[in-house]
């Protein structure tokens, strides 16, 4: 099983393309041996020839046009490093299109276009790899794959968003308000610039999706997710969570009811046992835990992104790749081995979503105003299980906070919306969910 | 790449070969989607064709020659679920010098036999699966193959053996001494009617030595591992650590030294940071903390044995088998692509390993005792950090627990057995070593 050298294209030479370089020339002699042959960086797409950078490669290798390299004949593998979902689609779907082996950590293009890159890759023969997009170096998309390829998945949840979670890490450690906290990751280099997608929820969002898509063949998308972030979030929520024994993290939840055949897909913060592993992963780190109807359940963790992790997970996709080709065609990337696309798998209506709530009031504090609440959430079946009143920052408010026995997202919902109209509620009520999970 | 179907003999049918059968009847129809073809349990060997079982298999497939199976021309993929080391080893054998893929649970024939077995499979093109041998359901051996393949391995440890892992739980959320806790841990069947394999470490060792050849190429022989159990732990121990802000776990811990070309693979009750994720890792749960020099630390939790977990780990392989001999030779438990047997990679000598110490002495409760033991510890250079002195349960005794400042093996080996030899210390010193892990 050895053979001559096998030559990769890269298309994109930023943080993560640097970083593929990098550990590609480091690993050399060990990929070479386990391999049974060495792979060669033949060609590389850059957007300027001159930029400095913070990595040595050959002048000769780089090229402006990145769909030269996605169809050079003399490449066989192709990584799309680029990110964003214009000309990074048009060299995925010319290098699939030849039949050629795709390796992406591109999360938005496969949420965006992940049909017809699929469809691409099964017409032609192709075969496309994507280990990077979701939680960095955890060999997530593998273990449910291959590993776990005995299972099916009633549920799947984690923490998908290294930003997010070191946010909540801090504001909790440091007791620290979220923008105190969001400005110091971004000096960390943590947050972006633009911390939109991480901090709403859209990032985790997108990384659910493909979850979703591989444990059960659908496309779900982010629309028409519950999809909330971290950004209405203070210390106190994380104090009060805490003597509630629990510690509130932004989860990604994928359920599946089998036997209605409904999925259900979301994003928002929860509250998670304190003693449960979950709960303790802290800092950039994410987590995955998958529950298989055969093995029970399975928790990953590890550093969700930056150039090593990231690297670290494209590599390996390489490495399957080239099995693949020396093999003549096996690599579980390929297009039969993806999950049957389930007929009348329906979204799971909100009425099913059963947990327990935290519903945060800012509230006139005068009386009566309890009583009200109550009255409402009564109205709406919702059984109130722990009340806590405490001085709002605004004079003349309190904060209140109450816990439910378990509900569903439809009264719940409803209640709120009756309870965000009343006069002595001031500000928009926060609703957070309970994850009793066992792990 | 669909095809015709796939048969597959069955060597065993005891508790893990009935859960094999038993889910690859379950998940026929998604494995056959999956796989581009159908998975038939041809032939099964078993001891007695008339014992009454828990799965209802057609007579007609059984048999009690295993050979017969392992060699038969229409069985490409054989399941060696057998246990031991003696037929098991000629079953494994015959298939793989016939180039067939043998898939495996069975650790004790690995590394009593793994260098011969390997061997005969790079010889005759025979493969070689064996994901259910470590960890039952968590995919390590796929992590560290193929996920990580971008890695190199500075350090893993990990909880390797539910049996012990259950009983230092139980221990410490009862209080309750270990025979009561393992008398209990039997009645439930998490631990074995002879429990010496599980409780002294020698099952935990033979799964170290099994990661620790996947992921440096050396076999590492049990007896030249330092190898300590659980039996002499007592609920006050555990409670010291709690204390002390740890808690106990049975570590294998598996370090390579890349500068020096030194691996060391040993097996002890270790105190863990209670905070950090692995301590949080309780009851029958394994655990495993993977460093590599690319992507950090990636760790993996699940249920190390029972008949599903294992199931799903053994049908994962059975999966790869498929791939490979439907694409004509990739699957990654091709012989080229194990890592190389290092050359002049040597044994960490003792004094190279360092940590903090534990040590739990029971002295005659008289003046004088702290000042010898002190100056035993000052004599070989190991620091003391802390003392704690409690009434020992045997009359006009005192149980004293140090911890020490970071030392070294040679050093604190000496100190205990010049401590062993005195007087007024009444029983064998109890050391356990601090694990200062970051996760």
């Amino acid at each position: 099983m050895s053979g001559g050298p096998v030559n990769i294209g890269l298309c994109g030479l930023g943080t993560v393309g640097q970083g593929v370089w990098k550990h590609l020339q480091g690993a050399r002699a060990e990929l070479g041996t386990r391999l049974g042959r060495p792979i060669v960086v033949k060609r590389i797409a850059v957007r300027s020839l001159t930029k400095a950078r913070g990595v040595r490669v050959p002048a000769s290798r780089l090229t402006t046009d990145a769909l030269s390299v996605a169809t050079d004949p003399q490449i066989p593998i192709v990584c799309e490093l680029m990110g964003g979902t214009g000309i990074a689609r048009e060299v995925t779907l010319a290098a699939l299109r030849q039949g050629k082996a795709v390796i992406s950590a591109n999360k938005a293009l496969i949420c965006s276009h992940g049909a017809e890159i699929f469809a691409a890759a099964r017409r032609h023969g192709g075969q496309f790899f994507f280990e990077a997009s979701v939680a960095g170096g955890i060999p997530i998309i593998k273990a449910l794959r291959e590993g776990l390829v005995a299972n099916r998945f009633p549920r799947i949840y984690g923490i998908l968003n290294g930003t997010c979670n070191y946010i909540l890490t801090q504001m909790e450690a440091q007791g620290a308000p979220y923008a105190q906290v969001l400005a110091e990751a971004k000096r960390l280099g943590y947050a972006e610039a633009d911390e939109a997608l991480d901090v709403e929820g859209w990032d985790t969002a997108h990384k659910a999706a493909i979850l979703a898509w591989l444990a059960h063949g659908a496309w779900v998308n982010t629309r028409q997710m519950i999809v909330e972030g971290i950004d209405r979030l203070t210390p106190a929520d994380l104090h009060n969570a805490a003597t509630l024994g629990y510690r509130i993290k932004l989860l990604a939840l994928i359920t599946r009811d089998f036997d209605r055949n409904e999925l259900s897909v979301r994003v928002h913060p929860t509250l998670l046992p304190v003693a449960s592993v979950m709960a303790g992963v802290g800092g950039v780190f994410n987590a995955i835990a998958v529950s298989g109807d055969v093995v029970g359940t399975t928790l990953y963790t590890g550093r969700g992104a930056g150039q090593d992790a990231t690297a670290s997970a494209v590599i390996s996709d390489i490495a399957d790749a080239v099995s693949a080709l020396s093999g003549g065609g096996a690599g579980r990337a390929a297009a039969a081995e993806l999950p049957a696309s389930p007929s009348r798998l329906r979204r799971s209506p909100p009425e099913r979503i059963r947990c327990r709530y935290y519903l945060r009031l800012t509230v006139r504090d005068q009386p009566g105003v309890l009583a009200r609440v109550a009255s409402v959430m009564a109205r709406h079946r919702v059984s109130i299980a722990s009340v806590l009143q405490t001085p709002a920052e605004r004079p003349g408010a309190a904060s209140l906070v109450l816990t439910t026995h378990e509900s569903d997202e439809r009264s719940v919902g409803h209640a709120l919306r009756v309870l965000g109209a009343l006069k002595s509620v001031l500000e928009r009520p926060l609703l957070l969910r309970i994850g009793d999970f066992a792990d």
